[in-house]
Order: structure tokens, then sequence, then C-alpha cells
């Protein structure tokens, strides 16, 4: 990966942003990471309609979809496999938490490099870890992906050995949440779970394209409370998220997991999967 | 207030950073909000303390103290009183949370206008609201002034009526914290009490400095678990934080609070002190 990136800033080619950002000055905004495959954004529908919500949430006036894929169009131009990164912010304001009666909010988009993931992530599994850094809990800024994310800074923190890939993050109470950048699924007794996200976490695009694909399988399946205890002794575990699809668990510290037959169906079903560029541009 | 300041990034004249800055990605930052006085920055030692302690806290390198000293005093430089505010981030990096392993620190030296507080707030008090908006308690950011502060923009967003001026807010648990800018203080039997911020809140410089006098003056203080029955029924209730030195409170809500004899002596203590410049550019 390299820091070049190709940016547009409310439509301009910029890679620079005032610093009386509120994006900056606060984390006051919301971001989407975004696959392109084939050289469109994968999912691209789903990522507006988690936009919208984040937006609402945080009081943001709802963003112009239609722009940002002109937008985003022109960016991803002669790119045919990559990440496109969006970044909603409150815009440029006074000192202060108070929002400005004005403020006209500032759209980033950007591309970044595919990151360089082995293939034997997705084919052998990942190791994890159980990270020590824990996520608060507050269901006002739960699920949607804004821009405060010391949390996650901290839980990738604690680790630079380059055979773990991801870090398993708890809430304040002790309930799994998800990696640093990704969601979690258990196989617990047949049926597929993953956390409970309305006191924290990011609810991830691929979360529920998978949860959805898991009801199509005839799986049960349960959003959950789930204790480090039942995840490690879990049947199968895996992480997904917008760029990686689904990492098999094959350890965590030092408990061993197996790739077993449901993370293997719900990934051959992801790879087929037909809905690519449905929407986009449309 | 406007919205022109004078900034220098990075030691250079500049008011946009790069957009791949992690302060705008994550939040991944501290800052400091500093009052301009008779032209120096007010109790500089105390917020270089405070900017090490939570550079620490999230793993930055430390700041170099005396360069911030040299391009605050660039940035101040003809300014008799206004608000100096410095921002330290972890810069620029690829996408991801991962820490990049040569990182260097973006540093942000701003000058803004001072706010336009009307004079009777510190003289005839203010009157407050208690907000909804709730703070996820995470003690491994409790206390620091870092860049995530969605929770205060949430709490601020609640009330627009200009004759409040400030909103308390609690903690998911019910605990009172601090106000969306300041940090409170109740007189409860004749003690005084400020809310413990060992899982939210930001430890203010004008806090610690109250505390100190309190403890000068001969009064019984505590750090405590305060929930807003306490509040309520407090003998006097104040706010503090580096600008607006000490505003009695005298409306949370419906209920009134009288500006009592503890809260005015602090008060003329703080105008009393002399340490305005102690340590600035020795």
């Amino acid at each position: 990966m390299t820091d070049r990136i190709a940016a547009l800033v409310n439509g301009e080619t910029l890679d620079v942003l005032p610093v009386s950002d509120r994006g900056l000055l606060y984390g006051d905004g919301v971001f989407e990471t975004i696959a392109i495959r084939e050289g469109r954004p994968e999912h691209w529908p789903r990522h507006m309609t988690r936009l919208q919500a984040g937006c609402a949430r945080l009081g943001l006036p709802p963003p112009d979809s239609a722009r940002l894929a002109t937008e985003a169009g022109a960016v991803i131009d002669q790119i045919d496999k990559g990440v496109l990164k969006l970044i909603i912010t409150r815009g440029t304001g006074g000192r202060g938490y108070r929002v400005p009666k004005a403020a006209a909010c500032t759209r980033i988009v950007q591309v970044h490099p595919w990151p360089d993931y082995p293939a034997a992530c997705a084919e052998q599994g990942v190791k994890t870890r159980l990270c020590a850094t824990r996520l608060g809990r507050n269901p006002a800024l739960a699920g949607i992906k804004h821009l405060n994310r010391l949390e996650q800074v901290l839980a990738r923190q604690e680790w630079n050995d380059a055979d773990i890939h991801e870090g398993l993050v708890t809430d304040t109470d002790g309930n799994l949440v998800e990696g640093t950048m990704s969601n979690v699924f258990i196989v617990d007794d047949g049926a597929l779970l993953t956390p409970d996200l309305s006191h924290a976490g990011v609810a991830g695009i691929m979360r529920t394209i998978i949860l959805e694909q898991a009801e199509r399988l005839g799986l049960r399946v349960r959003i959950a409370h789930i204790d480090t205890q039942t995840l490690l002794q879990a049947g199968e575990v895996f992480l997904s998220n917008s760029l990686i699809g689904i990492w098999p668990v094959v350890a965590i510290d030092g408990t061993s997991c197996r790739i077993g037959n449901i993370t293997l169906q719900l990934q051959e079903l992801l790879h087929d999967s037909s809905d690519l560029d449905a929407g986009w541009r449309e």
C-alpha cells in the first residue's frame, strides 16, 4: 500500500481539507469502505442506505446519493480493483461543539489500493487474538460507521505479530462485539450467531448479507449476547467485512478452531453472489 | 465568532491538512483549548502536561513542548485575548486502523476569536439542562481530551434555546460526568464534590486548579460518584473550563439553584490567580 490516493473533496480534485473541518475537530461524520471489483463499487445501494442511516443518526442532512455515485465513478475510472472510501463530515464551523446553523457537509471520495491480504487468509483461515482494549457501550453511536474510531486504533495497537490477522474485541461488560476491522460470527450447536450491536460495534454490510444468506440456506440465525467463554467453545468462528468477505478463524490466542462446513458454505455463496453491481448508477 | 483563524500546520502557515490524516479518519489525536489573556496562553505548563499525558495514553510520541511554545507564540502575536487551540494527530498513513511504522504526528496550532459569552454568565449564573445523550464508559479514553467527541456534539444538539448555556451529561450508568464543554462541581453539606472521571469525561485544567484552590481554602473536597438526584438537591452547582473560569448554575431544567458562598469564594480566588503565565517561554 502507498499513501497516494485519488480524492475528490466536495467535487474538486483535492487531497486536503480545512483544519476547521468538524470531521477533524470532533470526528463529526460517517464513512463507508467499499470494495471496487471489476471496476464497480460492490453493494453500492446497501452502502448508500447505511450512509444515510448514519447521517440521520448524527443529525446530518441526507447526502445526495446520485452525486456521490457520479463522483465515485470519476474517482474509480480505470481502476479494476481497489477500495473506495466515502467520508461525510459536518463541514467547517466555528470552535465549539454546537452545530453551526448553516453547516454545509464536506464529502470526500477517495480511492485506495486493494490491501495486500494473503489469499491464504480466506482459504486456510487466520489466527486472531482477544484484545485487552474494551469498547464503551453507547446506543446513540452503536451500529453506525462514524469517525470516532480511537477504540479500534487502541485495540489494533496491541499486537505487531504479522501472523495475527485480527483482534477480537469485547465491550466493557465483557460481551463479544466484533473484530477491530470486521464483524464476527460463531456456529454454536448448528446455529449461526453474531453479536448484538445495539450497544457497541459497527453493523457491517457483509454482516447483513451473510445473515440473509444464512436464512436462505435454512440455518438457524441468532443475534445474541456472546461471552468469551461461548466464543472459545464455538464449533466454528469466522470474520467478515466488505473487503475480506469471509475469513475462517483457526486460532484465538492459544485456542484452536476448525474451519467448518457452515463457514465454507457461506464463503461459497458469497463467491457466487450475483448482486455485485446491482443498483450502481441505475 | 468568524471562521477566520490563523493556523500553523507542522510549522507552516496553512489552513488545510491532508485528507489522509488520521485525525480526520479516526479522530486519532488529542487537543488543548487554551485561554489567551494579556497576550499570553494561560496555564501553559498544565496544558502541556495534559497534552503529554493524552499522547502517552494513545501511544503517540511525546510532542516537543518548546517547539509548540514557539509556534503558539508566532500565532498569538499581536493578539491580546483569544483562544489558542492545539491539535496533535497521528499524522497521515495508509487506510486501516493499524498505526503506520513511520508515523510522523501532525501538529496544528490555531487561534480563534474569544467566544462572545455574556458577562452575566459568570456574574448572574447560567441556566442548564440535563441532556438525554449519555456518555459511554471507557477507562481507556476517560479523562483525556481526545478527538473523538461525537457524544458532546450529540448532547449539544439537544437544545437551541439561547437562554440555556450548558447541558449536563450523565454516563450510561446514570452518573453525572460533566457539561458538554465544562466540568461540573456541586456543594453538598459544605463539601465540594466533582464527578469521578475514571470512566468518562475530560479532566479539565480549570477543574484541577479549582480542586487545588478548594483545598487551600480548607474545604472538604471529594471526587465522587454523583447521581442526578444528588445534583438536583445540591446547595450550589457550578461549571468550569479554561475559557469561562467558573459559571454558577442557577437552574437545571425546572429546578432552581442559588449562587452560594463557596462558588463566589472560588470565583474570587480564580480572578486573583497569579500564575497567568507561569512557565510560558521560560
